[in-house]
């Protein structure tokens, strides 16, 4: 027999930490629903071929398979040599494939600047780790078809609000524009082929520091020459950390070949979010000239979700004004947000509301059954959460239980019990 | 390219309907809470083996099975012969097998009885028809670890009360036993191996009335003197229909050999849930000793929801109170019911909260980006819900798709719009 573990690397979710997950929910869909993002919602499956079109990145190489219907022995032996003739569909890895799939799909009946959220698990086979699951909710946040900074800025203030209503403050978010590192890169004199490989390895400044960096770009075997000059810019004076988010300082920490359009989106984009932050005195970004982002698919702007309370990002996401495209046939200006869901829950309190009636009505073993569920009829009519519990010698387990699934008060009913006679003593 | 329609026999929900979803989910979601229902979640796929176990019924050969990771060819055609080498993982197809697993695998984080409540989707490989999809949301309710009529009452009891809450007033539940089917066929001659086969025609009662059953009967093949003791007892005078559910109502429907504790858990099933809603003058449950209900894994009371709407029961379920010992090794009382989700959604209005502020700014093109932001944080931070749309020559269609999306006001935005001079206008 099977082992009645979850499969591996899955979870269950017990009531207390269901309930949780179900609140820190709630207050996401609300905020994004008052910044008028659109819930939607596609297949926990797509088609095997739209899985494995490139776009996925490493996570194609992840994806469970689901095996066609109908193939008997044979039909398996000859689809042996074909994975697509094996398997028909797919678990999604991610959510930005159904998205663009659902736009090319539906977009006739869909707003012209379109702002979907879609808070949903997708499944990845990642050798489990702690902290790292096979499935794991993504929260994404999109808007399709506007290619102005305002789609940037509505995403970061509609995420900042967010965040803020689940009680984490004081989030700022690191910005950057693939368009500024490909000038930056191009001015140094790296070739177009040289600058994926240099991106992979600019994108580890964090973890191993402008050393590390310069030692693996010189084993690279890339231009020497556009490695010095990436060299002597890293090492260059560090900017006047003190200037705010905005033109002079964007300028001040770039090279002098950037666009000007590419400036002019950054600072539009800063403007926009001070603007719908008015009581917020600094505007929560920080331009971050190395910030690289992992997906092939960004094209503009990219972003990254800080935290002070962690050291780790809550989410990133960027501008990938190319791949509805490849859905649709016709261009369509996209910008896109994943927030980490599940760190996210790891990090908010997210208590019970405890105002909220919730008793335990501990009950004898031989009261009658109508006499018990009459009392329950009367707290639930009362607006009361009720758990009925039999009565147990040693109490306290009962108790701590119902504290933990967010219980708030109990009560020891014998026969003969009536509501108004009822003592209700506060839970601890 | 593969189509950009969702894989075949699934679905896309579009904002309006993926609201109204949430909407009906909601109030279940609170309702059963209220009566003690704890929320869990367990993955969506599990094991092959736990899947192919012989509780799924039917539905197992309907199940969507995950290639196991890692095989090559050869793999694969080692594995052509043996299902469970190329497959490990499947999608589950309910949410009782899960159930049973989790419960045998938590028990000991859980209270002695324990009200549980899965809202889910569920995956069936059928030949897509129209409202039969291969992936819908299942609602399930159960009762591990009560054998007493009191775990049926809680079920049926917060049930009701969370149709009335969705405005589905009026439903009631038929109520049957197993064990009763069983005694009564056991008394009219049927052999112990005749009975299932005898149990599925009378389940088409209903659809092909007496004369069908009684036909279709003595094409099976089995005792002949069963067949004619069943047809007196089926075309007997019809019992008294004015009597209300209980005791007297219960033994005129039966013949007299079916066990007298059966009878009393079928009463004390009655008394409790018309002691839970007092207010309710008329027990809404209706005793039908001809009621099947098709899962092979039901041992006792089996019952089915019934809204005078509609010709079709919106839910069923049963005890099964051998099934967690297949899991645990430990026999557990178990009753459940399943509701069926997308039947309920189907039925229910869920309008909007039309008291919401929801509000759609169209602006003109040229407007800054920072001044229309300014004015969109103005509206959210007094608690509306806000949608940005671009003004064009005909503003019907932005308008219908706002009252679509439960938008309930617009005003027009121009270069220097303030929230204090900004005309709002009620959506029609």
């Amino acid at each position: 027999m099977a082992s009645v573990n979850p499969p591996r690397g899955m979870r269950d979710f017990l009531p207390a930490e269901k309930a949780r997950r179900e609140r820190v929910l709630a207050v996401i869909r609300e905020r994004y629903r008052a910044h008028g993002f659109d819930e939607i919602e596609t297949p926990v499956v797509e088609d095997y071929e739209r899985l494995h079109a490139g776009i996925g990145g490493d996570n194609e190489k992840l994806s469970f398979s689901i095996l066609r219907r109908g193939l008997d022995a044979d039909g398996i032996r000859a689809a042996a040599d074909d994975p697509a003739a094996l398997a028909d569909l797919g678990l999604r890895y991610d959510l930005t494939v159904p998205l663009a799939r659902f736009y090319a799909s539906h977009r006739a009946e869909l707003p012209t600047v379109f702002r979907a959220i879609q808070i949903a698990p997708v499944w990845r086979a990642e050798r489990p780790q702690k902290g790292r699951y096979r499935q794991f909710v993504q929260c994404d946040i999109d808007v399709l078809g506007d290619a102005t900074p305002r789609a940037e800025a509505e995403l970061i203030t509609a995420t900042l609000d967010t965040l803020d209503a689940l009680g984490l403050e004081g989030a700022i978010v690191r910005v950057n524009d693939r368009r500024a590192l490909d000038a930056m890169l191009g001015g140094f004199g790296f070739s177009d082929a040289e600058r994926p490989g240099v991106l992979i390895t600019i994108d580890k400044l964090d973890k191993i520091g402008a050393d590390g960096v310069v030692a693996e770009l010189r084993t690279r075997g890339v231009t020497p020459a556009a490695v010095d000059a990436f060299e002597a810019f890293l090492r260059r004076p560090e900017p006047d950390e003190t200037l705010p988010y905005g033109e002079r300082q964007i300028r001040a920490a770039l090279p002098d070949d950037v666009p000007d359009e590419v400036v002019a989106h950054l600072v539009g984009l800063g403007e926009a979010v001070g603007a719908a932050r008015p009581d917020i005195s600094d505007v929560p970004l920080v331009f971050d000239p190395f910030l690289v982002r992992g997906m092939g698919y960004y094209t503009g702007t990219i972003f990254e979700l800080a935290h002070p309370s962690v050291g780790y990002a809550l989410g990133g996401g960027g501008r990938y004004d190319g791949m509805i495209g490849r859905f649709l046939g016709t261009d369509v200006p996209a910008v896109g947000f994943s927030i980490g869901f599940e760190r996210i829950v790891d990090l908010v309190e997210a208590s019970e509301d405890a105002s909220a009636a919730a008793i335990v009505l501990v009950h004898d073993a031989d009261i009658p059954v109508a006499e018990l569920l009459s009392l329950k009829a009367a707290f639930v009519a009362e607006g009361a959460r009720v758990r009925l519990e039999r009565r147990t010698k040693n109490l306290k387990p009962i108790l701590e239980r119902a504290v933990d699934d967010g219980y708030t008060a109990f009560a020891i009913v014998g026969a003969g019990a009536t509501r108004a006679a009822l003592e209700v003593k506060p839970l601890a």
